[in-house]
């Protein structure tokens, strides 16, 4: 094996069919997929549920598969049964008929709702149902419609197959969130994504049982959505990219018809440039401005000293709230520069006129008379850390971006609060790392009191996009916030890092066969680059790396707005699959499983691979600056990493230790390694170190 | 080589890198891509130009690139340059302005039109242009701003890289098309395309300079416009899926900005059942009717007895054409029942009366009504083929679905017409059938005489959607509609199929980088279909079969618009590259050319990955009944052919010539595989076969 030129990407699946390096004896007693041979109580269950009960036996699907919806029915469910039948449709290869039974009789799946739920769902909506699936039929019963929405991308997670046949395991399932906001954040101000790139969004957060889009719809870098009675918002601060009110109006309907509340974010008085663009009279500096092209923060800001202001957000909010159903509005509130309005004169008397001492006195003075017009239009408010005051509705909600301890902070204030720090999909964290971090942990050991706990009502991933654009979007995503939602869903008690990855495979494949672009996403980005069928020789390349953190990137090239998103760290995906399948063969070897030989082999594979990717950048990347300047050092690294672990195995396999000198030496090469090389971070470095040391290091996920 | 597991698809790439099986000496000094390393007069330039002149000299394109307009501007060329813009931007990874200059002075590239154009492009707008690229600056030529946007798509064509730059080559052109109708059928009634298959089916049309989308609105399966004065037509005929009258009218829109016309369709007399559904008064036939869901011809009809048939139409063409600028509007007319007027005893009675001695005849006097109501309308009439009749006004166009020959008779009776017979893409040629195809010929050594010739206006790719969903789409129309769109405006002479095969490679990319998505499509339904990263073990199969003929297919398994496509032919391919591929690698081994060391490798490799595909298919079909049923054949063919192939090769190689008799028994082998496996037709028969015979087939491509 060790002779051929593989990409790594198949090596890996190679390793199934291989038997001790000798690829033609099949081992044909093996099912093919992990998901079919998954003894795992978990099945491939995405969030895992709160309560699950596997049994022997299976519901073949044929063409004879029928939905009876029985109890409370409405147009939502019922479109919801007709997207499932669908799905199933294609899941299953099968013309499955759309009419849908009213008696349970003649069905194999029944649907029984107690009630429609809330007529604009809010945090307090009952989610939860209950499936009983056996050899004869499944019954899905929920309280709400929001609960059988659920309960139905729980139907289609257990659908699996033989070589000859479609089925449905029996199972019984109890289940209902652990947490009751489950969001995920996307700004749309510093890129903006389309209704379709939105569209596809929340299928996927439906998939996974997410309930909350906050939709970041303005920000210094464009104002991203129709307004009537101010027009020039659209008009001058948007580059013509925002949303008609029709649009808005289709995809709220679209989120609520997936079990999904749309919280929309108008951020102020910081992060306002584009208001200010629109309606200079806003500003709490007098001249024109432009809209921000670049990163930002701490800015321009509106003027809170002044009532044209407030009369202004009080139109603004009435015309917004006709599009906007949610019982919360998201204010922002956050990183509101300190010095801008002391140091206008104007300002600074009407501060000390008023007893503001300071930037943050006047931000809280604005906070109050923004939350009264929220009342006034029968919104709760929610914002940034920065807004938290004593002084504000009972209601109010606190996100947190800086961490837990701030929630308790809120909590003890008694307000209720939602964390998004350790949830930043820019921070390109792997998904293992926001899985793990738990909405309610102070530290690794400590966990906020219960009384405090008892306040948080969940967390939101967070997708800002000044390095995200239409084609880069779901890759940035997904498959990372599956992870993450189940992290809000099922029980505190499911953390089995390992049973995550396992069934995170399966569920990515899932998200892809919904529409998400993820999984293909690295493979048409080299065809758009190349423009040759030499791009499938950088697989190997784009398998071992990931985009380096938010900050390592900027510090590496600064980036606006109109910076095409095509560099090499748009390419890659940020928690690539191979990185925890390097982690499973060492794993193997170490302990010596009974895969270790076939691992072995695959690492073999994969470290000769890597050891050809400089010939392999420097030829294929004679036509492409991209390639030839952004993969170099990578390659390089994976190179020499290659290199360390085949001597490791080596050393391994012939039992002749390595000498400690050269040891020290590959550690040092390895630490320089992990290092950014551009603004690609080669991902292969803990596995390999675990090779060389002979030691398992529990968090090598981290970086 | 031939002792790994290596997926054709990479094994075709590997080559590139290898040198007689050993993979590590990398040949340094070849240059990487064929588009860089393409000594062709014809670049990667597809459809070729007219006329074009190769010069020595580059220019090295930096974030100093500025474009400026001279001359002739307006909004839609305004638009385009954005649009250029923008695509430059992601082709060559700079952060180029928006901003376009009034003078030539600082630009690089100078556009400089000398009109709009028509008001409502027609068909004989002026789309020619020139181009004039030196390494100094680009200037870009045309009469018309339709002439301009097919330049953009040219210069975008002519960028290529090196390891540190990006640039543009020097050359000149002098471009036209050589006809002047140049189209892509779309059927939306068979299965509903949305919004944003039919945009980027745009994008594809304008990257490849086609300038006609006909839309097949409405067919017995549904009807697919919304309707102000008819509504019951969507909401009793689409099942929700239509455009609304704006969508219509931003396509309309879309497709302008990209100098293409758009030509509805509303089929009549036949293919009339989605009308009659909603409007049962217009029928011929009393009684309730439903849409149809299998497939259909010879159907329901409009009554064309009555005269409120003809307020129906006349009321219903004022409307649509507020939406349809163009000066044709597609009657259909086509696959009209000759049996259902005589055999209703009024309409006999009617015909009798009338002096109409058939169908046909009632049919003639129907288009002549029609037609009177489409003049009144200012829109000139064009239907298929059925509807020639000397009686008809002069501007009427004749559309063939049947063949050159009945353009003649089209052309005899005055009339203009354009060819659609061997352009149907639903019928599963290979991309080179129907590039051969010249609109102009009779047979293989005949063409129509030049009076005639003069009066053929172009052709039509035609893609019929009973086999076709959203997520298939793509795949079916490109990359073959490329070539086909060559046919239509390249100088006659341009039929060199290997270099044909060799742009279109890159032209493939191209377009998936404009956001189709035919390039990833196979993995994108494999992943889909297993959801276990053992999918990618199927490539070697997907690379080898394309789905059946129409014909074939629908004799294998008949389907109605509700079967999931996601059977196994519609994952495959209409035409894997690899089978073009396999013929070069047969062609240099039996010429002997320079890489015929290079080609004995990389066959050797990939028909032993062909060997293998039978254990495969059923180990990873254990979980897929349409991997598992649908593969199976296919993979036993495929491990024959690879059989066949290497003992043909050892032979060869060792100057050992096979027996007869086992050459004889390897030929009708391959005869048996070469007819449908299933619903999939391995591809690789006449390649084998030639190496089998050391004789090259010249027309080995069709099938």
């Amino acid at each position: 094996m060790a002779r051929s030129f593989v990409p790594a990407c198949v090596a890996a699946s190679m390793a199934m069919l291989m038997v001790s390096g000798s690829p033609l004896a099949l081992p044909a007693q093996t099912p093919a997929t992990a998901a079919a041979s998954a003894a795992s109580a978990t099945l491939t269950l995405m969030p895992v549920p709160s309560s699950m009960t596997l049994h022997d036996g299976r519901l073949g699907i044929d063409s004879t598969f029928r939905v009876a919806i029985v109890g409370h029915s409405d147009p939502r469910l019922e479109r919801a049964v007709q997207r499932f039948i669908t799905r199933l449709a294609r899941r299953t290869d099968l013309n499955l008929p759309h009419t849908v039974a009213r008696t349970a009789d003649s069905a194999q799946l029944v649907v029984h709702a107690v009630s429609a739920g809330e007529r604009v769902q809010g945090v307090d909506e009952d989610e939860s149902y209950t499936l009983e699936s056996t050899p004869q039929s499944i019954t899905l019963h929920a309280p709400t419609t929001v609960g059988v929405i659920h309960g139905l991308e729980t139907v289609l997670q257990l659908v699996d197959g033989t070589a000859t046949t479609m089925f449905v395991r029996s199972v019984s399932i109890n289940d209902t969130p652990r947490f009751r906001w489950r969001g995920l954040h996307l700004d749309v101000s510093r890129h903006f994504e389309p209704v379709d790139e939105v569209k596809r969004t929340l299928d996927g957060m439906a998939a996974v049982k997410l309930n909350v889009f906050h939709w970041h719809l303005s920000d210094d870098q464009g104002f991203r959505v129709e307004s009537k009675l101010f027009p020039k918002l659209q008009e001058l601060a948007s580059d013509g990219d925002y949303y008609t009110q029709a649009q808005i109006r289709d995809i709220v309907a679209y989120a609520r018809d997936r079990g999904i509340r749309v919280v929309p974010e108008f951020d102020m008085p910081g992060h306002a440039t584009s208001w200010l663009v629109a309606y200079p009279y806003l500003a709490s500096q007098p001249g024109k401005l432009e809209l921000r092209r670049g990163w930002s923060g701490y800015g321009e800001t509106f003027d809170p000293t002044r009532e044209s202001t407030y009369r202004f957000i009080d139109r603004f909010v009435g015309e917004m709230t006709t599009l906007f159903p949610d019982a919360y509005w998201h204010v922002g509130g956050d990183e509101v520069g300190s010095k801008i309005w002391p140091q206008d004169p104007r300002i600074a008397a009407y501060m000390k006129a008023h007893g503001f001492k300071d930037s943050p006195a006047l931000q809280t003075y604005f906070n109050q008379r923004l939350s009264k017009i929220l009342t006034k239009h029968h919104r709760n408010m929610i914002g940034w850390d920065e807004i938290l005051h004593p002084d504000l509705p009972s209601a109010t909600v606190i996100e947190s971006w800086r961490g837990t301890k701030y929630l308790g902070a809120a909590a003890d204030a008694g307000y209720r609060g939602i964390l998004a720090a350790p949830y930043y999909l820019d921070a390109m964290k792997y998904a293992d790392v926001g899985y793990l971090a738990d909405p309610l942990a102070l530290t690794d050991s400590t966990s906020l009191p219960a009384n405090e706990a008892a306040s948080v009502l969940g967390g939101e991933a967070a997708m800002w996009s000044e390095l995200v654009s239409p084609q880069t979007i779901d890759s940035r995503i997904w498959p990372r916030t599956a992870a993450i939602a189940e992290r809000f869903w099922s029980p505190q008690s499911v953390r089995d890092v390992p049973d995550m990855y396992r069934r995170l495979r399966v569920e990515s494949m899932r998200l892809e066969a919904l529409g998400l672009q993820h999984e293909t996403h690295v493979d048409r980005m080299l065809r758009s680059t190349m423009l040759d069928p030499s791009w499938q020789l950088l697989t190997p390349l784009f398998d071992a790396v990931a985009p380096v953190t938010l900050g390592q990137r900027i510090h590496a090239r600064r980036t606006v707005q109109s910076t095409p998103l095509v560099q090499i760290a748009d390419i890659a995906r940020p928690d690539p699959p191979l990185r925890w399948t390097l982690q499973e063969y060492v794993s193997d070897i170490l302990t010596n499983s009974a895969k270790s030989a076939m691992a072995n082999d695959s690492l073999r594979a994969i470290f000769a691979t890597w050891q050809k990717l400089p010939a392999v950048v420097t030829q294929v990347g004679a036509t492409s600056p991209v390639i030839a300047q952004g993969g170099w050092r990578a390659a390089q690294s994976l190179a020499a990493a290659g290199t360390i672990g085949l001597a490791a195995l080596d050393a391994r396999d012939h039992d002749k230790p390595l000498p400690q000198s050269w040891i020290d030496e590959a550690q040092k090469t390895l630490t320089a390694i992990d290092r950014p090389q551009g603004i690609l971070h080669v991902v292969a470095v803990p596995a390999v170190r675990e090779l060389l040391t002979g030691t398992i290091t529990p968090s090598a996920g981290l970086h």
